[in-house]
This record gives structure tokens, sequence and C-alpha cells, in this order.
């Protein structure tokens, strides 16, 4: 790193708010999908006008700038790769202005979701998306990726559950996008854009989300299922009836034998599916409102659908679908774990294909995720050690991409596309889309300064 | 217009389908501002090809173009202004695939928005967008303007039920974005960015819309108040719990005085506002939930809360809402009618200083709308043919639009900005946002062919 660049920076931010030294700094050249690239320094804003600041000394040396939530993606859009600074939002956590009464939260994008989360309780409300790991991830992160989770089924993804951001472009300039209302049609959707589009327009300094009433009631479902076939018969026989479920998840036939080879989790034997579904509402109309999904549950090929209504019911029902994570764990600690999505309909068709695959390129396949959303999380069970059969799994990974587009779906519901399936994007998006795209992204960040050699392919 | 122009637009369209006769073409340069310009000429495509064409052409001879749906826009987004010709969607009016399963629908951009909802509901589905103009607007020009409607306060506008589109943009690209699923994240979100933007980057050829499965059950709720304030305090008091109405309209009392003047409808003598509530739902909750809702309702300046359960009893609680269009007509015929939007509990601040306005600039003011989204139609009852009044309707308007962002509000909730409200963009936007707006249509529409003038204020 030239002294002139750090001397920059050391004039615009206080000394801890700097990390250069090699060891400090390598931590925050990973993230959840395990790549890694070894940043120039490491850099903590507390304001926007630090974030400004950073970014327009970037642009004066050409220096890459690669935003960071909690590093709990997977996808690698985080990581430096192109030998830039790691500009960590941790330090930007302040929860701005709580306000119940217009169900939003201005909050700095360093907050973690469950810290909306439970400042949003505190008033009976919530925010609608819900990551696996909401209780570590930051919203910027959040907002980045456009994540979302299984409530998604209900109440939509971070898109439809923003009302208003502030962000820096690539460009150093501070705008301000959406509005504090639940309707707003003045100018272009600047907010939408910048959601989902990974540190790559703009970086964003605040959040206005939107928040929900919190339901005060929840009952759990279980339904198995003698294939997958009829399982997702039910999800379409659930999704077609007006209670719509705030989860509808499932777990395919190699997921359960999995969790019966090494759990002991109750199953039927002759289940070849099974559904997770959670329904809520008011305490005064949710047990006919999940006595409505139960019913719709019952489909041809339906085995049984148990319903939980105490806290320790529903965990006992939860016990299959948590004893998953632990298993996989432990047959292939370094899975490599897809969310591709398509047209619920098509979830029996990508399901069995997958099964195909599976055996064409001799890698365990299993499947489970947010039957709801279409949304499959495909895990290959493999070991990165094995180069043979990394080969084998980048092929596999090849014609899952194909299968899901095949099927009129996508590359990815919630994961994004940062390192990992950005030479895969071709496939989906065509080339006058990712011209236009580029150009966009000419137009906030000119020097491409903004995360780059990420999301977009080169052109 | 040019003969090179017009030949090449007869090469590529048959005879039926060009209007250049200017007593043809005298309506299409009007949409319901009641703003004119008269266009050059009128095409009528009915396939994709026939827009990349129709564009490419008037690329090459620099004539701008308007889409056009039905015109039944409020701020003159589709009106001809600067000579160009008009491209009415009329005849691309083709539903091309329904699929219930999976809850969506392709569309072409002509559909209105009533036969969307007519062929969803013999699968038991529904769009949610209903702007009062739903029986003769088009699909098209619903995405353009994102039109909502009062379903929006449960059900959200067009970019919550959008799943994607396919556009040429004014450079004569055709592009493909979104998914046929309902999560996606591959790419920037293109989809909402053209949806709002009021044909101003691409003219929409295709849009798959998010369909939701149509409630079995609705009633309907009247609940009187003794002044704005206690209204206003019920809507948030609704909004705070679990079961959230599909529609929450309020009156203020100048509607309601007027309503009593001059119609026969049953009202509280001391009612100085009035909320209209709808809830749907499932014919077995229903009862339960607007039990809820009407308990919500009951906040400190509550008169009563009437339930219709049955069609008769709904239609005689709507007949206040109903007599007010009618009245307004009688004395107003052309009345402006603003639709700003605030934060909810911002409502009684901005009707109490809607009277102030009312009595400062000598313009009687009626309030009614969107409660539950704060989007409050301001309707200036003025005699467009009295220059003063309209001199005093202007600076009225000024300062409407001041106290909306005041408010921390927005200009438009629905309605949009097309030329009625472009010249007061700047109160809300940005130089940064505008000059920002201004390089992305730059990037989508490089010869500013599609509706220039338009949207965006000149830079």
């Amino acid at each position: 790193m030239s002294k002139p660049f750090l001397k920059q920076l050391q004039k615009i931010l206080p000394t801890e708010s700097i990390l250069t030294d090699a060891s400090e700094c390598l931590t925050y050249g990973y993230d959840n999908s395990r790549r890694h690239a070894q940043p120039l320094a490491v850099v903590f804003p507390t304001t926007e006008e630090h974030v400004q600041q950073i970014i327009t000394i970037c642009n004066q040396h050409n220096i890459s700038l690669y935003a960071r939530g909690r590093g709990t993606g997977t996808t690698g859009a985080t990581v430096p790769v192109n030998g830039g600074i790691v500009i960590s939002f941790e330090h930007m956590n302040k929860i701005i202005h709580m306000d119940e009464k217009n169900r939003s939260i201005d909050v700095q994008p360093g907050v973690t979701n469950l810290e909306v989360q439970q400042c949003a309780a505190k008033h009976g409300l919530f925010w609608a998306p819900d990551p696996t790991s909401a209780a570590f991830c930051s919203v910027g992160g959040n907002l980045a990726y456009n994540s979302a989770g299984p409530r998604a089924v209900k109440y939509g993804t971070c898109r439809e559950n923003t009302l208003g951001l502030r962000a820096v472009t690539g460009n150093g300039d501070i705008i301000q996008c959406g509005t504090h209302t639940t309707k707003g049609v003045v100018g272009y959707d600047l907010t939408r854009l910048l959601i989902g589009s990974e540190g790559n327009l703009a970086l964003i300094t605040q959040a206005t989300l939107k928040l929900l009433p919190l339901p005060t009631a929840k009952h759990t479902l279980k339904a198995s299922y003698q294939s997958m076939d009829a399982a997702a018969r039910a999800v379409s026989n659930i999704m077609a009836q007006a209670v719509t479920p705030c989860a509808l998840e499932f777990m395919d036939k190699n997921a359960l034998d999995m969790v019966r080879s090494y759990s002991s989790s109750e199953l039927p034997t002759n289940a070849g599916a099974m559904l997770m579904i959670e329904v809520d509402g008011h305490a005064d109309t949710i047990q006919r409102e999940s006595e409505i999904i139960k019913l719709a549950s019952q489909v041809e090929g339906h085995i049984q659908t148990d319903i939980a209504q105490t806290k320790e019911e529903a965990h006992a029902l939860w016990q299959t679908r948590k004893a998953l994570s632990p298993c996989l764990r432990k047959i292939a600690p370094k899975k490599i774990n897809e969310d591709v999505v398509v047209p619920v309909s098509n979830i029996p068709a990508l399901i069995n294909a997958l099964d195909r695959l599976s055996q064409t390129h001799d890698i365990k396949i299993v499947n489970f995720g947010h039957a709801g959303n279409g949304n499959i999380h495909v895990n290959l069970l493999v070991n990165p050690d094995d180069k043979n059969e990394m080969k084998a799994a980048e092929n596999c990974l090849n014609d899952v991409f194909d299968l899901a587009l095949e099927l009129n779906g996508s590359l990815s519901g919630e994961h994004g596309v940062g390192l990992e399936k950005r030479n895969f994007i071709t496939k989906e998006l065509g080339k006058t889309e990712i011209k236009l795209m580029h150009q966009i992204k000419q137009v906030f960040d000119k020097n491409n300064i903004l995360n780059p050699g990420k999301t977009l392919p080169e052109m």
C-alpha cells in the first residue's frame, strides 16, 4: 500500500479504525464461501462522511474497495480479490430511529438482523428477512444480497421490505432514495436497484426498513409424504388457498435418509419427503388457520400431518430438520451449497433430475429448502481435497444450473452471485442485459472502484 | 411528419395500425389529466418486433415516442408534448400464459387490469394492484406508474407483485429481466427500475405478474370518529396488530360535510372523519378477524363501527363513500386531485395543515384516500376557467407539496409525475439523484426518444 494513500486514510480515520497488519487483516479476507484474498488494509468507518471520504481517496489512488458486513455471505462477494481494501461496517451499527407508529426503523448498515428484530419486537413488530445467519449477519449484507429466508414465502424479501436508503456511490456522491412511506412513485426506483447489487454500485450508509406487526401466535406442522412428487403437489395446494404459511420448508428423500442414519429423529419408514410448515397470525384464529393448512397438505401420497401447539411440541417436530445440518457437517464438512430456484410446480422435475445428475457425476446430492418459493438448497457432498471429485462437482454444478434454467428458474434465490456464480451468469442473463448492467455500473462507479471482479461477468 | 419516416412505418405495420389523420389522432393526445398535445401519428404494434422496429425508426429520424395504455393516467405522462408519435398498446392485449400452479400470469401490456383479474379469478387467484380505473386501465400503464389502489395496504404495489418483464429499451434493444419465480438475485434489479419509470427508459412488451390466492370471504366495516385525529389514531392502532385489512380508506370532515349536503347517506351528526375498512380471508376465520379489527378501531374519539356481513349490508356501508365522487363532480367538475403520501402518524398533522392552507388560499379542499398507506387524495375544488382561482391553486399546490415533504412524505403515492408534478420534483429529489437518473436514462435511451419532457426535470 502506497504511503500517500495510507496517510490520507489516517487523516480521516482514527488509528484504531485502520488495520494494516497482514495478520490482523487476514480474517477480513474471508467470507462463508471459504474463499480468501488478502486485503491491503481494513477500514472501519463510523459515519457517512467517512464512507464518502474513503471512496474519494480510493478513486484518487485507484484502489479497489470491498464492502463487508459480517462475512456470512456464501458466494465470496466480500472477498478482496483485486488486492484492494476492505471497508467493514462493523462499527457503523447504530439504530438511528425506531418509528413504531409508522412501522419503520432507520438503521446503519452494520446493525445485525437480530438487533433489528429485538428492537422491533419491543414494539410488537418485526422485519421480514430472516436468513439462517440472522443472529450474526448485518442488515447491510442482507440488503447487498437481497437475502431472505423461510419467511419470504409470506412476507417477501428485502426488496419488498425496505422503504428507502442513503448510500454513497462509487463516484463518491451521497444519495438518498425511496421514502419513509409504504408508497412512493417519484423518480426511478434506485432503492431496489441498490438492493441485491452486492456493493457494486454504491455503499449503503442508512436504511429505512419496513416493519410488520409481530404475529401473536404460531403453529408448527410437520407433514410427511411417500414421494417428493406428492410433497410438491401439497406445496402447490397449500399455496393455492388464502391462508399463506410463514414457512414452507422441505427435505427430500436423501436428506431424510441421512437423518435416519445419523440421528434418532422419528420418521415414518415410508416417508420419501417431508414438509415443515409454520403458520402465524392472531391467537384467536391460528387454530382454524393451521387446520386449513393441514387440510391443504393432505394430497394423494400424503402419509401424515402433525400440528404442534406448544413450544415443546414444535421443538419435537423441528428435530428432523435440525438434525440435518449436523449430519451434513459430519459427512461432508465442506459441501457445496447452491440455492437454485424454480417455479413451485417444477420442484419434482428438479429433484428427479438432480437424482439423475447425482448418478451421472457420482456425487451425493441432498436437497432441502424453501419449497414455498421453489428455492432449493442443493447440497453437493464433496471432499474439496479430492481433485477428481471437485472436477466432477464442477461439471455437475454446470448441469444443475442448466437444469434450473430449463425449468424456467434462476441460478440463485437468495445467496447471490459474488465470485461463486459469476462464471455461470451468462447462462441466465443475455449479452444485452449484461451490457446494460455494466453501463449502469459505470454511471454509479466510473472508475470501477467498488467490488470489482464480482457479480457481473467481464464484458 | 416526413415522408421517408412514414414510409418506413408503413413497411413494418399494416395500414390499419397507423393513424395519421389529425382528427383520428386527436383523442390519443389526451389522458385523464385533461392535458393535450396533438401527435404526429399513432401506431398500434401487435408484436415485440413491431415495438423494436418502431423505436429503431424513431431513433433514425429523431422522432419522440410516447407510450400509451388506455389514457387513464392523471399526470399527462402519455401526452405527446414534443410533437412525436404515440405508440398505443391497445392491440398488444393478449394473455400469453396463465400459470395457475405457480400463481403467475404472462401478459402483453395492453391487457386491462380487469381482464387479468377475470382470468386469474377463474383459477381462484388475483393480481393485487387495483386502481380505481381497473375496468379500463392497462397493465402496461399500471406498471409504468407503479399504480396501486386500496389493496396496496395489505398486498403492496406493482413493484411487489411483478416477477419479470420483457421490454425494448429506447436504444432499440430487447431485454428480459426478473424471473418466473418469487425469489431471484442474479444481476441488478432492472424489473423494479422499469416499473414506475413512466415509459421513459424502455417500453414493456410482456410482464410476468405475481398472483395471490383470492380470499374466500370479505367483510366491510365502517367506523366513524369525532375528529380526524381520532380516526388517524385508529389507523395506527389497526396497523399495529397482526390482522392487516385489505383496504383502510378514510374521508375527512369536508368530504363528510359534502356528502351530507348533497346526498341522503346516513352519517352520525358528530362524525368528523370516517374509515372504510375491508377485511379479507378465509370464510372460517373472517368473523373473528373483523371483530379484531373492530376492536382495534375503537380508540378515544371513536363513535361507532358497523360490520357488514352480507353484500347488501356492505353496499349500504359503502354508500357514503360512493356518494362522494358524484358530489365532487357536481360541485367542482374540474377539481385538481393530488395524491401526496405521508407516514401514517402524520395524517392528522397533514389534514390540519391542509385546512389552514385552504383558508390561506381561499380554496375548498376535500381529502379522502388510502389511510393505511398514508396516501391522501387532496382535492382542490377549483374552476379552471377562473384565472385568479387557478393562480391561487398553483400557490396552494406548491404549499401542499412542501407540507407533504416537511411531514417526511412524498409528492406522489401512486399517480406518478408525468407533466403535472415535473416542476415540483426538485423539492423531493436532490440534484445528485436527478443527475444519476438522467444518466440512467441516457444508458437506456441515448437519443432521448422515449417520453421526453416528462418525469425528470431538465438538468
